[in-house]
């Protein structure tokens, strides 16, 4: 299988069937893609909460515009973004680096001076701009494991982050949810998308050369 | 090979072999990852440039923060994002759909409606904030198809979008460069990052479950 032939197969499924469980070892699957994501000077400015939990992913339906998925998927993962870059985020991330490949701390310190002089004098929008697109690479990411597993998903933006965060109690860890993707299988009877061709604009169009 | 595997080879190359060419076969595997993306709503809001060409390589060094990596890559790929939505780009989007799958235009008016009910009213940077995370997804999937094909690559984000955004004529075609991809083959000589642990947060810090 190819990366090609396994996002030719996935679509964004419309309708779960809530009898049938995504295996932990698949999940976890889900989200090494994430964790592997590369992501700008390497900051990882997000984190993955993974909700199985019944309950809760009911007290997330208020917030969300597709309860029947929320409510009849596996499980939700929730991708959440850093609110902002600060010097002790950056720190940490370099110090931890470093710490890993045996190098002094402080190595990189020309490199993160300049990323602190960068991001910790612009505006808290303006970081997260720049935050979010990070997270979307990791969940571009973890969308195409899911489908080399042939295991169903759903990206889904059309949700209330404040609803999302207070849930997930996100405020405290200096997070904001930017997705959701729903996982688990799909059930067919309700699933229209399914049955419909897979429509992507033509290359020609896409691509332009120079 | 898995996608877990892709993501493990693969770095942020630092340093090409300038006589090292990717076939034209390649660059369209990679280029199709990216146009196969999900993307919000369906509408790909974005496109991808290809730079082979030597001379406007040159030209764009004095736009990239990585001049070597510029002038030495097989390849330059700018992903660029549509600089807003407007209702003409949303019909049409949904007007080749609707035609591809055989059905008659209009047959997701409502949804079209909505969408531009929301996004019409945003200001220009709002709707730029939301599609430039779209073609992140794509940047993503398209690193991952370069590793599968055991293709260097760099994303790179520093670099200057006015200078690239000229040197290309994006403004004519309603595009903003949001962030290159250098592809091409590894100078291990000067690649310094290539012999150096791959590094990321640990999995109990990255991932919360509920």
């Amino acid at each position: 299988m190819s990366l090609i032939e396994d996002l030719n197969w996935r679509h964004a499924v419309k309708a779960y069937d809530p009898s049938k469980k995504v295996s932990k070892e698949n999940i976890d699957k889900i989200v090494e893609a994430a964790r592997l994501a590369p992501t700008s000077s390497g900051l990882q400015p997000f984190r993955l909460i993974v909700v199985e939990d019944q309950e809760t992913k009911e007290k997330l339906v208020k917030g969300s515009l597709n309860p029947d998925c929320m409510r009849d998927c596996s499980h939700v993962i929730v991708f959440a973004a850093w609110d902002r870059y600060t010097a002790e985020r950056i720190d940490k991330v370099y110090d931890f680096t470093t710490d890993e490949r045996g190098l002094p701390r402080g190595r990189f310190s020309s490199y993160t001076d300049m990323l602190k002089a960068i991001y910790l004098k612009q505006s808290a929008e303006e970081n997260f701009a720049h935050i979010a697109r990070q997270a979307y690479i990791a969940l571009g990411l973890s969308l195409a494991q899911a489908a080399e597993l042939r295991i169903d998903s759903t990206p889904a933006e059309g949700f209330d982050s404040k609803v999302v965060d207070q849930v997930l109690e996100l405020e405290k860890e200096g997070l904001k949810s930017v997705s959701l993707m729903y996982v688990g299988y799909a059930n067919p009877e309700g699933d229209w998308l399914g049955t419909m061709k897979k429509v992507r604009i033509p290359t020609e169009e896409f691509l332009i050369e120079k």
